[in-house]
């Protein structure tokens, strides 16, 4: 049987400043919980981890760069030492309120810039993995289907979850279209729902250019910041579920 | 035979901005590391952690509050829900270098302004013991000797430690005399050694009024930012030497 | 005639956290703008001065602590000599947009937990009195009537702006019931009208007490961060326009 | 009669950290006072513009990036909307000060990343050069010798003024050799000196290829953040004198 997770970023709320729909949560099986450098503060991780816990979806570490003015979004000129380091505290600090509050953390997704440049820097992403590791070795590693982030995960003896968007197009080459371009978002939901059900029932891709790519699935990125949203990530589950594919979170293997 | 801790706070530098000695390691047996909100950063936490562990002192993690502009020195208004997210969240990020890095976090001292909040405020202490202790209950809690905070770590069933300073006069009710009194700091070096010594071995401490006052003393803070303290710490590790005093860590009771 | 100004925060969003509504401006004289410190950010400030010039509302400086976790609504124990430096910081930062959008500052009115200090503080008044005169002595200061810091903007030789509150409640002695007593807030929206109504145009208001309190009354401070906000807005100026009252910003006198 | 001014970054320190020797004062004519991004703080810079005054030395303002956890180094991908407001703000924040203090603001020099960015990036230097025209169309640019910065400070109708390095070797297009090359940096200050020579007496430095490069040389970039910058500066400062240059900072074009 086919399966799926669907994961959204959650806890990006900050002091009095609030960010992203609960309503989403019964329709993914993951969170990526952020950590405090691009969003999220100690009372929200907290808040959010008890609302994962009683949604019952899989608690994931969403690190960031130390940008909460650019919300993480702008590329930063950071060594892989930083990297490292960015990232052993903010898994470290997510990991503290899992505890507490008697969860488990399941996985790792680097945030935004860091993600972007995490899918085509090697060093960047060994820098990840590297963190990741030696934190929690049991841990998953989110990242870019096809990207070096993957890679490196697999290298360094991760386990990986292969990240496909159902709203984004892809190139002939596997990689997404660049924001920039006109043709980098599938506005229509139709479209949308069609390409996730073909990248996980088929494993692969139509490109912009019209071919079919190889496409590892294991989950889709979903938004959780507006209705509209909320109202996709419905719709998608009712699709999948039509088509019989298990919607679940991943499960940690049990040795690493 | 007497055992006393000399503890230091560590890990205190920013970025490009650099504090403290590292040559103050030899003379004491436990570090407290600043934790990215008054001081420290990922880069300058995990190198303090490696240093820690190559000198075999133990580690503790010394959270304060989010203000790196004023060092975390200024008291502020916040929630005992703040206080409990702010340290949970702290200890999880030292933490996980800790780990990373192959050591053992021993305890845990709240810093500054907090510390001194902890010392008078129930509420405020309370809040600190559940963090650690949620965290995980084997950390040993630093505390003001005879204060609230100590008082909260063994409600909650935390393991404590009752700190003494060297160089600051005590009260007849066993308190610290405040900073804004003349009075408050031991200058001579003599007078300083000798008080860590009546603590020591006779469990009391000469107060200003004249009186003695009974005495908790586990550690003792030293400072670790300029040559004198050096040179301090030195000569109050050569003195409780001389009397038979062995100098060593806490150590985590092994049934929590 | 009488005259009063309605003056309201503005400008709170910081990075991709939006806060306030846009519809309270034409039912407003003046925006008090944060400056980056408590909320704002350099981009934002530049829309919102655009803003409040398209509106034709004065401008004025709301300077806060650097707490944008704590949205500056936490006391600090600040020196005056930080306060000072704090807000002359702050105005001069808003000042230069001001400028580069040809436009003029008004007044400075402090944020949270300063303007609360400042109430009751004297060292803390004149170091924000001060920094005001040193930077444009020309500017209004607003403040709590009665407080401590109208009085030091007096001292100072500045304008000052004695500001009132719809939807709180006053004491006999003419501060404000604290926010902790079940008494603070005026939910019923006839009473807060009646209230600013008889401030404006008898100079007094009714105590909780019981007692009629003399009150100064230059500007009505109002939110602007949900629509029920903006509708009170809107009833309010229309009841002031009923009783003949004129709605304006505060004139800077011609010579200082 | 030739003319050089010798400016230095300033007021780099932030809460208890400390940076920069004071002592280099006497031997530099110009300095860029840090706003608060990517170093200083509203005290730092009161002291720092109180400090300059007395030394007689002309005011700038170095505005940096976002990031004083990398001390402005590293390059961020922002827009030039975000840098003009970057800008405009910090150089506002700082013109505060120097008001407050009876003082003249002269110039206005990126700091670190944005710099380096400004030197190459047209639009990042067009956006520089409005913030500053906007706020003040008599401050006078800093730039790299050569650099996209002069030519858009042109543009835009500001006086600017080319900067040169005395310890930066030069490429035979006139830009200085990247840090990564292990020639970048002139460590014989014999070599430093008569470099800064060449460059003001011949208006011209030798490249690393060995080719004479026409350079134009209003200033000369000094360190002072340790005792070796500090003799540096005096004995630059001593040779330029020999040679009959008048060491003076810039002065504003009286029309603008």
């Amino acid at each position: 049987m086919k399966t799926i997770d669907l994961n959204c970023d959650f806890g990006e709320s900050f002091g009095v400043y609030r960010l992203g729909k609960e309503e989403i949560l019964p329709y993914i099986t993951s969170v990526n919980i952020a950590c405090g450098f691009h969003a999220g503060d100690p009372l929200v991780m907290r808040q959010t981890v008890q609302l994962a816990i009683r949604h019952g979806v899989a608690i994931g570490a969403h690190p960031g760069f130390p940008d909460l003015l650019g919300f993480g979004r702008r590329m930063m000129a950071v060594s892989p030492e930083e990297v490292y380091a960015y990232v052993v505290y903010q898994i470290g600090a997510l990991a503290a309120f899992v505890k507490a509050e008697g969860g488990v953390m399941t996985h790792v997704k680097p945030h935004g810039a860091l993600y972007n440049m995490a899918a085509k820097d090697a060093r960047i992403s060994e820098a990840i993995a590297k963190a990741v590791y030696d934190v929690d070795p049991t841990l998953i590693l989110y990242g870019l289907a096809g990207s070096e982030l993957i890679r490196a995960g697999q290298a360094q003896g991760l386990q990986t979850a292969s990240e496909v968007f159902a709203d984004r197009t892809y190139q002939a080459d596997g990689s997404l279209t660049p924001r920039s371009d006109p043709q980098a978002i599938i506005a229509d939901e139709d479209e949308a729902v069609k390409q996730v059900l073909m990248m996980v029932c088929d494993r692969h891709v139509r490109s912009v250019q019209g071919t079919a790519v190889a496409i590892e699935a294991d989950t889709v990125c979903l938004h959780g910041d507006n209705e509209q949203a909320v109202r996709f990530a419905k719709r998608l589950h009712a699709a999948l579920q039509n088509e019989g594919i298990a919607i679940q979170a991943m499960r940690k293997e049990t040795r690493r």
